[in-house]
């Protein structure tokens, strides 16, 4: 007999059928028992009667989230709350669970778990409904991140994460052991996917870890994380690059509303809103005029702390009635030595950051790919050119003009879902006291 | 004027058209001159006539390999390599070329390049229009095994690659300082595709990068390589996550088949051949009973050496006419303390690897659920409980029973491009010796 899946049972009312589960609720009344079974599709009732003795006689002994088999009659039931129910006629238990939960898996609003519990027990966490929905819309949006690239013609690639240099600034590097000397983790495929556009590929991208020996311990970060990079040829300025995540973004949330807006609404309250393009833009000089105007104070010369992003996004949902905003411009002195300057002002930069409601999601740029300027960017910012010749070196035989831009998927999640903690739509979350499980 | 991809200029001949790319060939004929340019979507002659007095003037300083923007009239000339030329009217320099190239994109016979060579410019190798091909089919490839995958209800995953300890055998770990104490480089996502599924994800798969610090200097090893990898509940056996790859395999090979399989037989003279379901199966012991008949010396005791997994795919092929066969039912001295052993004969495995063409491709296997056996066999092996009771634990509150594979895709693009080296296929090659580029 083949499994139905919970959330196929409605469309079989009387019929038997076959379901698998864990175990989430028990309920005893007496002669008649109900069990709460949920798969990855969702929950069902099942009653067990006194007529079911074989059944009734298994569930005497059954524990919460302990993994059963039920073959049973499907029928409508007003009373139970998908408005269907299954009648037991057979219960098989194929895993059982230890009579003692670390955590409750339903939560009952007296006994809140404390977040760092919940991580200890991640694998117990993820069984919520809630939390499963996260990964089920993490799987959407990178599949409809990818198809949109790949329908345009980007080549994936998959880039080393050793190196033998560091890709970004000397901070926050992972040093690893390798055989008789030292390799760093990448902190981005930053140079590699770069080498891509000198390799003639054109339009590329690329997902996957990234590693930041980030010593902090922010709710946004965390040592290691997934990031989608891109990065494209043939562009006239960022402003190509920033057209294209437009697109992008907007595709992957049309697609995530279209199959799972409904139920992100229900469990987290957020409604999703598909963003029209053009998305407002503001430069570095005027957000910072008008964060002036809104009496919040300058903490940053030439950047943003987070109490400016929520600022400048909160001024842009009310001036545009928009949820994203593109910041542009920023001076050469807080973005690294690759991001190309502007022609008018060379002491700015043809780069930019998205922040999504008070979050910074993206930064992006255009590159400088003339090789005797960027020796001489990389000069001015005391990076040793020996330590990155290799990379210097895509530059000398030719080379596109070309830009690109970093996301990082967590953020969108923390959007997505309206939540303010990365660990919450993080699979197994890495930070620096944290390496298990 | 909108940049025409030179394989659409074909469609445009009688047409003025722009097209961007790297000089490749330059060919001086007194008065008139023939340049070869490419993009990433194939190559075209452009001829420069002395009645394009401004184009003719910048063609004289041009290098191979710098980067121009072409402007001019597309025409039909049977003389051109693909029948159609373009009549320059105007030529930019995009990028310009150092004079000497390192390694010749357009290789000449008597000139063959070292591979070491090719490696070190690994960015000027992969222009050549075979070794993009490699990542065009890789792009698909990747897409086809997700859509596959996604159609059938899989959640994605991105596990940590940081660990506390090592997933698989002790050896071949690589240690990484993290801040005041150590943590180790996955060697798969064994453990933590394992717990997506005590998490109730029922079918998940991961793509990402694979780290092993493997001292050997072999055509098929590399210290860090992509893996694919799957886990699937509710199985009944083994022969349920084969099945499942047979389905993956065909979907996989035959897309691969119809967007680029005239390609390939062209640059690599393969002709792909689409698997027919069932795939054969041999267990290891008629494995060895056939290379023992064959007179193929037996080298390791209850597991393949390269000479025979060529040899027994040879024999398949004859017999079968099928370039894949399963090997099942590995004893348990050469499986992971994790693989579940057969009912029948507890000294072997319900474990499996998929052989194609003479190389291993796949490792699978159903896991054992049970909390107390898996502890029982780990304690077998000599494996530290300490060292991950937190893995342990994730069969102890109900686990359903499941099973997964690994595959690594670079051995798979060796095979549909019939090449025997995995530098080849790969972007940027990491082995003992090399971190650079």
């Amino acid at each position: 007999m083949k499994r139905t899946l919970i959330e196929k049972v409605k469309g079989k009312a009387g019929e038997q059928v076959k379901i698998v589960g864990f175990v989430h609720i028990i309920r005893d009344q007496g002669s008649i028992k109900f069990l709460i079974i949920s798969d990855i599709s969702g929950s069902i009732q099942v009653v067990i009667t006194k007529d079911a003795v074989e059944a009734l006689k298994i569930s005497k002994f059954l524990n919460l989230e302990s993994v059963v088999e039920i073959i049973g009659l499907a029928k409508i039931e007003s009373q139970a709350p998908e408005g269907i129910e299954i009648a037991a006629e057979k219960i098989s238990v194929l895993s059982v669970a230890a009579p003692e939960m670390p955590i409750p898996i339903i939560e009952k609003s007296e006994e809140k778990v404390s977040l760092q519990k919940r991580l200890d027990w991640r694998f117990l966490d993820l069984r919520k409904p809630k939390n499963q929905l996260i990964f089920k819309v993490w799987t959407l949006f990178e599949q409809s991140f990818r198809e949109y690239l790949i329908q345009n013609g980007y080549i994936e690639i998959h880039s080393p994460k050793f190196m033998s240099a560091p890709s970004e600034s000397g901070g926050e590097l992972f040093e690893v052991k390798y055989f008789d000397r030292k390799a760093y983790l990448a902190q981005s495929p930053q140079f590699y996917k770069q080498m891509a556009m000198a390799s003639g590929f054109e339009k590329v991208f690329e997902t996957g870890p990234i590693f930041r020996a980030n010593p902090s311990f922010t709710s946004r970060h965390d040592t290691e994380f997934t990031g989608y990079d891109m990065e494209i040829s043939y562009i006239d300025s960022h402003q190509d690059v920033m057209k294209e995540e437009e697109k992008v973004t907007q595709y992957i949330i049309k697609k995530i509303k279209e199959k799972y807006g409904e139920e992100i609404l229900k469990l987290f309250g957020r409604d999703l809103v598909v963003p029209t393009m053009p998305f407002p833009q503001l430069t570095m000089k005027q957000t910072k005029e008008i964060l002036e105007k809104m009496n919040v104070p300058n903490e940053r010369d030439g950047d943003l702390s987070p109490e400016e992003e929520r600022k400048i996004c909160d001024y842009i949902k009310k001036k545009e009635d928009h949820e994203f905003v593109f910041i542009t411009e920023y001076p050469v002195n807080v973005r690294p030595f690759y991001h190309m300057r502007l022609e008018k002002n060379l002491k700015l930069t043809k780069s930019f950051d998205l922040l999504w409601n008070g979050l910074e999601i993206t930064t992006g740029a255009q590159r400088e790919h003339r090789y005797d300027i960027l020796v001489a960017q990389a000069k001015e910012k005391s990076v040793p050119l020996e330590s990155i010749q290799f990379y210097l070196d895509f530059f000398k035989y030719g080379c596109p003009p070309h830009g690109g831009l970093g996301v990082g998927p967590s953020r969108w999640l923390m959007k997505i879902f309206d939540v303010s903690n990365v660990r919450e739509v993080t699979y197994l979350y890495r930070g620096v006291k944290r390496l298990k499980p």
